[in-house]
């Protein structure tokens, strides 16, 4: 994928997206040694940036696949922003979630004019039940990770903030299924100056990063994170592209998550998602390679359930 | 205080404090009936539109006051306000604190350059050692909401909203010791089109409502709010402001400030104080008076324990 793809793919959202703002926060610059500038897609609309890709997915399909609507199966942001970017386009979306689900996340889907469609909560009946929906309704399948036009449209957050400050040095994301870090990657080779961009992930689910190493898809056992939208694996389209562009993944603990989601909160005074907060992480956990260096970090999402807060 | 005086006020206190950004939420605006503009004083430099009373304070003062430094008693936000804005001027400042303030507020303050004296938490005894520092040092009290010159500080935020936004036709703001309202009144009278300023108060001290009715300063009962930010009374400097220039306070409940706090973090991805919380729910209370109006609500705070929501 060229920079003109990235720059169309921009063009093409723009439309249905924020540009979100960047904030600063002298504190956390003082306290991590480096110069840090936050990409709020917290404020995105649905309030992630998976509104991106899913805008970008559905706008690149041609009109009489329009007409028959799209399916994803997530119980995440994926899930709402594919809602919410059929209601903006005026294209019908069917949601397949778990049962188990809890009731705001149901209700959010359903709020932005999603069709909730329920499985039960393994990956298997999950798959089936969205596979049902394309051939009895001819929806087109969109996966939340793993498709280019996805992949595009998660970049478009840090081709916004290169454009602003393009000085950075690196970039760091969060990594989960890997749209985002991909995405972001072409960002910062087409639009930043000598840009690295580094991918942070939880120890406990470090697949990426074993993935990076072995040079294969590598899976995670059961084990589960605080940052829950982080326990996915890479897929065939990103991975190429990962392996290519990404300087390399950083992993953390889940209570470096927690004290960086915290220090997120008090500091910069944003919502944020515990899957946001490994990139902050990183940077505390890895002072000598950020000091004094000029670092963005994509806040992805504030999807919170504040009754379930870690502190 | 006239037009020029809040020009003259804003002009020297921008070098020491943010224009802070303003924002919407569809799902608000739904959900209330009318167009909301949220201005984010959370975002302020140390969290809080304080600092922009407490630069003007002591910018006013003259040299020879400020070489003896200014002193305030304040466990809460004008304490760290005070800190700041005299650390960015080059002045000493004193805080008068109690001794059974949070360990969090001792070290902000300290954080921010002040020097903290403790003193025993009733009023008498702070009272008391603000006035021994002013004996001892010579240091010029500042009053966190009494003050003229503070006044008009915290009427900049409202001026900004008004100069962005000049179509409003109702700011918001909560109502503690008074110095935000009347600012925000005298922002209104000055820079708004028939803009009308109403308070939001804690049911349970109300002591602001019951003082525009009787006409005297009233005070409260011991009864405490959530909005611990809002358990103070107005002065013989605001009152007659307010009295003026204020359309009304509309009074919400301790769940209704808990249910409009939890909509702001959720839809608008910010944390902010509970006692920024009235302003929403005065909206959703008085769903009629707002119904399609161009409201704009000033978001005072972020400086929450996070280890205690109430939620």
């Amino acid at each position: 994928m060229d920079k003109n793809s990235l720059v169309e793919c921009h063009d093409r959202i723009k439309p249905y997206i924020h540009n979100t703002p960047v904030i600063t926060s002298t504190q956390i610059n003082r306290m991590t040694g480096a110069e840090i500038y936050f990409k709020c897609d917290n404020f995105q609309k649905m309030g992630a940036f998976k509104m991106r890709g899913a805008a970008n997915a559905i706008l690149q399909l041609p009109e009489d696949k329009k007409a028959n609507g799209v399916v994803t199966h997530s119980s995440g942001n994926f899930g709402q922003a594919l809602a919410l970017a059929a209601q903006s386009i005026g294209v019908k979306a069917y949601i397949v979630m778990p049962s188990n689900a809890t009731e705001i996340k149901k209700t959010a889907v359903k709020g932005y004019g999603g069709e909730l469609i329920e499985s039960e909560s393994n990956v298997e009946s999950r798959e089936a039940t969205a596979q049902e929906v394309v051939e009895s309704k001819g929806a087109t399948f969109i996966h939340p990770s793993n498709d280019n036009n996805v992949i595009l449209g998660q970049g478009t957050a840090c081709k916004e903030l290169l454009e602003d400050y393009n000085f950075l040095e690196y970039v760091i994301t969060p990594v989960g299924g890997g749209g985002l870090i991909a995405g972001s990657a072409l960002a910062a080779k087409y639009f930043g100056k000598d840009c690295s961009v580094i991918g942070a992930e939880p120890l406990v689910v470090d697949d990426a990063y074993r993935s990076l190493k072995s040079g294969k898809i590598e899976t995670n056992n059961t084990t589960r994170t605080i940052a829950d939208g982080l326990n996915t694996q890479l897929g065939d389209k990103n991975f190429p592209i990962i392996q290519k562009e990404v300087h390399s993944i950083i992993r953390v603990t889940e209570d470096e998550i927690i004290e960086s989601m915290k220090i997120i909160w008090e500091r910069l005074k944003i919502v944020c998602e515990p899957s946001c907060s490994p990139a902050l992480a990183a940077v505390l956990k890895d002072k000598k390679l950020f000091n004094n260096k000029k670092v963005g970090i994509i806040i992805s999402g504030g999807n919170v359930d504040l009754n379930k807060l870690p502190f």
